[in-house]
């Protein structure tokens, strides 16, 4: 096994080596190459040949220019490197293939013997954290890298996920359900939350070099914001700095954050579009500089993104600090819009599983809305972090226009969770009268009319009212229209289902 | 009261002061600070600490790098200014804060004592009129200045809006609807349409300055394009013109009109992007000048964007007007693509609540499709509207090409009109057999079902039909499969529950 | 006739001269002018008034500044015309105006006096073919250039467009179809597929130079894919070329393509800007060179578009081809995603109209999903087409992630078909109890719900599987969800209509 890549062994090294003088030569930019790492440059040999796209987009961007040495000479606000110092076999030279697919084989299950070097197939947030350990600890406490575990091993939403997307057959003229293959949930579910990549061993692909030997991964490729690693460790920094640029202006564009929160269930992206921040945003956003660290209002942007207000660094012209640089994405946020089943305080946790309602459930509210406060913040908490949020605001609008803002929020989360209560009490009439099964809550007509209202459109309402917009969205996209219809056809089927069927009129 | 800032005055002095510093220094531009007025400077002093990103967008844009002394010097075409003379008092400074935020304050309620200033919270459309009167008086007479009483003082559309945006409750099983909070109003129809400010004396807010007093403002805030202001004007130029950069650019571009003009009732954008003047809008308009004035065919653009054809002064290369600016978006409309319920000739005036048809309703049409006439503009002004709009379709398109898009046009209005009736007969046989109640006509299922037959599917057909192409749309997305679908189950309905309920088969 | 016209002459003559000053002197680039031929000038000398915005889009294209003397001389790689040789009257003009319109006036019935020239209105494929012989061949066999006898002669296909877009009306209370209108299907299916433009005589229009007479055209204007052409061609390059910049750029971007591949049925560009690819493109590549031919991986682009998998000539930054290109878009593709119900291999044939099923129909499947084999590529061939893209893929990411996601692709493929095969299991049921009529299946509310599983929900989780993402999109927006709730609302509407009207559970 892997004899078949010796046989272009010689014709990889001599390929190597004409790349490399390609590399190096002024044409290419070559007065910086001597400070690439040896293994990097041999990695570079092969693959500016076999992967040449992965080569240039790394070449596009900062870790291919600087050495970490250089990075942590830069003032502490302009440092895009959190370590207070770096590995000295590290800090001379260019962060390359070798500098990061190389880290802690030790735990990495899917480290590999490539070419004769020792390779891990993924780069994961522990070995990121060589440079970037405060972004990767905030990260690491976050409900983005629980993200699987958050889903599947809360029985209440894997009942969801499976009702979902698991496989229907007719049998005997019945609707059957079996669980979702692994391959249909890295398609659905988990091609956002994250897979668990395990190591079965080793097996052979076949390359344009020849047959070699690869590490056999399970659920593989995925870049979910949760994914569980073969170093144990948990998330994909690339779920928003794609490889192998590792861009700090894609990560910031709304784009990136667009792959996952959409419609219907969470239309970020959707309601920014709609709203006078994203008209700003899609106008005139060619100007801004997307690149600089700290993050100037007013120089450098004129109008918030997802990455403004939710992660970024952000200073005034003379220098005040803003908001400071977070890679816990909710923790400047003190309400969860996202209705499960109503909108409430963010969790304690980024660890959702431990949650319990009133009702034994493993949800943050009742199905009549209380709240399983001991595993939520609190009111102090609530307004620190509204606090923080305020603060980015009025870097642009008085205190009175935010204010006002986040009292028109307020209210929306307060109407869409009474419309959650009143689909949720027709469903539990359908319930009673016998009219659907509650045994499993998510998989009959009724019942998946009940989820749309909470899932889909009173979050929908929730995110248009907090993105300053979006009112047509709020109204008849996915808002307010749905919720008003939805509502009065179930009341309509479960009246015609009573009628046609003779359930019981129990209420 | 307001004592609470007295305690920083010192900081705010030395702070301004050396932000005077900062922003009258040449590495800042200083040259042309004498220009700003000293009210002017001294709003910025704080302000570039307290709001920087609105003073930093300002200084972005036109008015802080012009007066509008300078601005009547401009050829006439090229003028971006409407006013033959402004006065002495304002023309020789920059168009600043305090240029702005202080004018007429006999007719703004909203006008306060603010750091030793009179200063309105709100710059309205009459406050613009002072350098751009012409488009404000265009503006004044259309039918988005009247947009909120257009919706509220309609009886009709009033109770649509109360249908779909009150706030339901589940009462001994039954569904009952309240009156919409104004605060819901405010995030979907005034959100667009605009609110009613009105000003309920002073209050107190806590800033980063310390406790002020300010205007306490109703619905606020809003950017509606009918918002009624504190000074009895109608309107908000920052609807579309978004402060403080007042952009020329962001105004021309679709993102702008996007804000409201979306699926699922006027998907104009949705459709707009589908078509193929959206497809190399989006493809090759990073090209162009969208600053231009006058906006030159061809050489400033090569494909409309929606200020093409609805609004911007474009000429040929060699000067030639091809069409006038006109900030009456309908002025150039022969034809109200939005159907109530039909499609029909554009209204007189922008008033459209004087309408009256034929039943009696304020409707232009009656339900079975006949035109209030009377409140509609003749068919001589409407093939004077059409020509002038063909007149920009031919700076690129041959006559025989413009004719037979519109000839198309004219057939989709026929045919969703046509489907607009056969829905309208299904729903007037549904009333008559007492499957549905009449006395509410937009609160049952079928009902519901109605409106979307008319209010989203004809519309978005027309809209399509319109702009050219978004063929998918129209036939899969929002139109005909969804006209057919729906009417079908329509009709599926009124038998299941005639036959379920007993109705009488009256027909 | 044409008389109008004779009046305004010498205003023509005049205006022309001057236009031909202006075009010819050094201010708008005239050094290069003298290669534009006699009657090319001509044209512009009149349309550069009367249509200035497609003579600017021209003058901003390659077409006004290279001959096809020059185009001949770039090597081969980097050459954008395939003839070998160019006649002799053309070569060392520029490709203007009157050399395109007026291409093989024997063959088009379009063909017309105007202004003392023999003019083409319609420039068709058999005309680009004298510089592009290779791209018109290709394009020539593909299901783009067959696409209305695709679609219109097939009568399932063609039950289906007149189910849709088919005014309806009420007649004694039911609905009755009418076929769909000329000028319908061209706003709806014929806008993408293309309609027959015939030539009905000459007629009069009323222009700015006054009457003039034109050809008499049907279903005009169109620029869909399979566009029949008065000189017997077939194809509108215009579809993804727009006139008259026919910039490759324009074509290259995503946003050409998602004109048609749009969902629900087919989103293409729905689910590939929510994708990491997706992302890519809009954050990054404002830096991307769109002009480059051939195109570099990793240096031009750095993500691919729709383009680069299905059309471009690919090469790697040192030279090496990686993907031939190609205007047959279904040459690279294996498996037909698009669902006749089911997907299926690619037809061997670009006229699908061929194909019979073991049932008899013209569908490349059964109703059970077993395919037409003898009409569908064979294994080998498969194998072939998917390994020439997974070579695309493979520029970037190893063969192992690559397999990995086209695992992925055939598991999606096996359930959505699964899921077709579930809902028209509980169809047959439906027919075969009367409760709907097979006589055309494409017009009742079950039969609606039915045509939804295979037609939108499967078709777009195999678009987004095959497009590296979307997850939300598969899972919630138009998939899982969707086919979950839709076969179960299908057998819930079963069961009721079978209580309520009595029919027979015959299964």
């Amino acid at each position: 096994m892997g004899g078949g890549s010796s046989g272009r062994g010689s014709a990889v090294v001599w390929l190597a080596s004409a790349l490399l003088l390609l590399f190096t030569s002024p044409a290419y930019g070559g007065p910086e190459k001597p400070r690439m790492s040896a293994q990097t440059r041999a990695c570079i040999g092969c693959h500016s040949i076999y992967t040449p796209g992965i080569v240039y987009d790394w070449r596009s961007g900062r870790h291919s220019r600087t050495t970490p040495e250089e990075a942590l000479k830069s003032p502490v606000l302009q440092r895009r490197v959190s370590a207070k110092s770096i590995p000295e076999d590290l800090s001379r030279y260019v962060v390359g293939c070798y500098e990061c697919h190389s880290r802690n084989p030790e735990k990495h299950k899917d480290n590999f013997d490539h070419m004769g070097f020792r390779i891990n197939v993924i780069v994961t947030p522990e070995d990121c954290k060589t440079c970037h350990p405060v972004e990767v600890k905030e990260y690491a406490g976050s409900k983005k890298a629980l993200a699987i575990g958050n889903l599947l091993d809360n029985p209440v939403y894997h009942t969801l996920v499976d009702s979902v997307t698991g496989l229907k057959r007719i049998k005997d003229g019945e609707i059957t359900s079996e669980k979702p293959s692994e391959k249909t949930l890295q398609e659905t579910c988990l091609g956002c939350h994250g897979t668990k990549i395990e190591v079965r061993g080793l097996k052979k692909v076949s390359t344009e070099m020849g047959e070699i030997m690869v590490p056999d991964l399970t659920n593989w490729p995925n870049q979910g914001v949760g994914r569980q690693n073969p170093d144990g460790s948990l998330g994909a920094c690339t779920s928003c700095h794609p490889r192998h640029g590792f861009s700090i202006e894609v990560a910031r564009k709304p784009y990136t954050c667009a792959q996952c929160h959409l419609e219907p269930d969470t239309p970020a992206w959707n309601v920014y579009k709609e709203s006078k921040h994203g008209n700003i945003y899609l106008s005139a956003s060619s100007k801004w500089r997307f690149d600089a660290v700290p993050w100037t209002v007013g120089k450098d942007f004129t109008a918030p993104t997802c990455a403004v207000c939710h992660s970024s660094l952000l200073v005034s012209p003379e220098g005040r600090v803003i908001a400071q640089r977070t890679h816990d994405f909710g923790s400047r946020l003190w309400v969860r819009l996202f209705g499960l089943i109503y909108s409430h305080p963010q969790p304690r946790s980024g660890d959702t599983t431990i949650i319990k309602n009133k009702d034994g459930l493993p949800l943050p509210t009742t199905f009549t809305g209380e709240y399983a406060s001991e595993y939520l913040i609190d009111e102090a908490e609530q307004e620190e972090r509204l606090k923080s949020m305020k603060a980015i605001c009025n870097a642009c609008h008085s205190s009175d226009w935010t204010n006002g803002h986040f009292g028109k929020l307020e209210n929306t989360i307060r109407e869409t969770n009474e419309m959650t209560l009143a689909a949720t009490e027709l469903m539990l009439q359908a319930w009673q009268r016998g009219i659907e099964d509650r045994t499993n809550p998510f998989d009959e007509p009724l019942e998946k009319m009940w989820i749309k209202q909470w899932l889909f459109y009173s979050n929908s309402i929730r995110y248009a009212s907090a993105m300053t917009g979006a009112p047509d969205y709020a109204a008849f996209k996915l808002g307010w229209w749905e919720l008003a219809e939805n509502l009065q056809r179930m009341k309509d089927m479960i009246e015609l289902k009573s009628r046609c069927t003779g359930a019981s009129p129990d209420r």
